[in-house]
């Protein structure tokens, strides 16, 4: 399967999801895990194209999503900076998803400057995931309370 | 708002919808109306992008699909045949959808030959489109039972 960078990033309009997940963890300095990923789900019968997207990546993982579905996930820091960020930076979004990568690209930034390991770095990319998706609104508020007060 | 091509077919892979409706009309001698129609469905957020999809297309309507869904319907038979047709001939679709698309092609080829005014063009169409999307199986078999029997 060969992929046009253009045909990608329609696609992606379409069907891909940048999510940013803060996950409690107490052997961080912070207590908290950062865990930016791409994922694009699919219905089972086109699996082969994730697989193909994969390669195209060269990064990746197609895994059961739900059901009879599946998706190609990149959590990989490098490979979300250096192959999936120019890619879509090149090939831009048309879509009001552009808003969600414009928010990732800034955490993958902060990430780079080690910033999601300070309590200060935390809360701001808690503030700018949350403003991601449909967001993990309530989860991030909590957090970012107990992590003000803490 | 400019468009390429193959994002254009990307987002479509993702987004769009070849469709052919089978309508009964005993006004027509098949007694039944054929409607193939290419529909783009996006939540309100992105109702911007189906108008500039509209233009990229020079046809069809943007309109509500159902809650807060609108899409941009494309139903005129001569932008199907010369502008949807051959754009994804030239920038094809890379899903599973590209089978939709091929039987999508093959019964505006049979309709640009009047198959459909007499009953077994409608019978080999129906047939056709009973294998589109998740299919409108029952009502398809209907159709056609009536017709080979009638």
């Amino acid at each position: 399967m060969e992929f046009n960078p253009h045909w990608v990033s329609g696609f992606v309009d379409g069907e891909g999801t940048f999510y940013v997940g803060i996950y409690k963890n107490p052997t961080l300095k912070s207590g908290y895990q950062v865990l930016p990923e791409f994922r694009i789900v699919q219905h089972q019968k086109d699996i082969q194209l994730l697989h193909g997207l994969k390669s195209f990546f060269n990064s990746g993982v197609v895994r059961k999503n739900h059901e009879d579905r599946f998706e190609l996930r990149i959590r990989n820091f490098e490979a979300l900076k250096n192959i999936v960020l120019p890619l879509f930076n090149k090939y831009p979004l048309m879509s009001k998803k552009r808003f969600d990568f414009i928010k990732f690209c800034s955490i993958i930034q902060m990430m780079e400057k080690k910033a999601h390991l300070e309590k200060n770095g935390i809360i701001q990319i808690i503030e700018i995931a949350s403003k991601m998706n449909r967001g993990n609104k309530p989860k991030a508020s909590a957090i970012k309370e107990k992590l003000e007060t803490g």
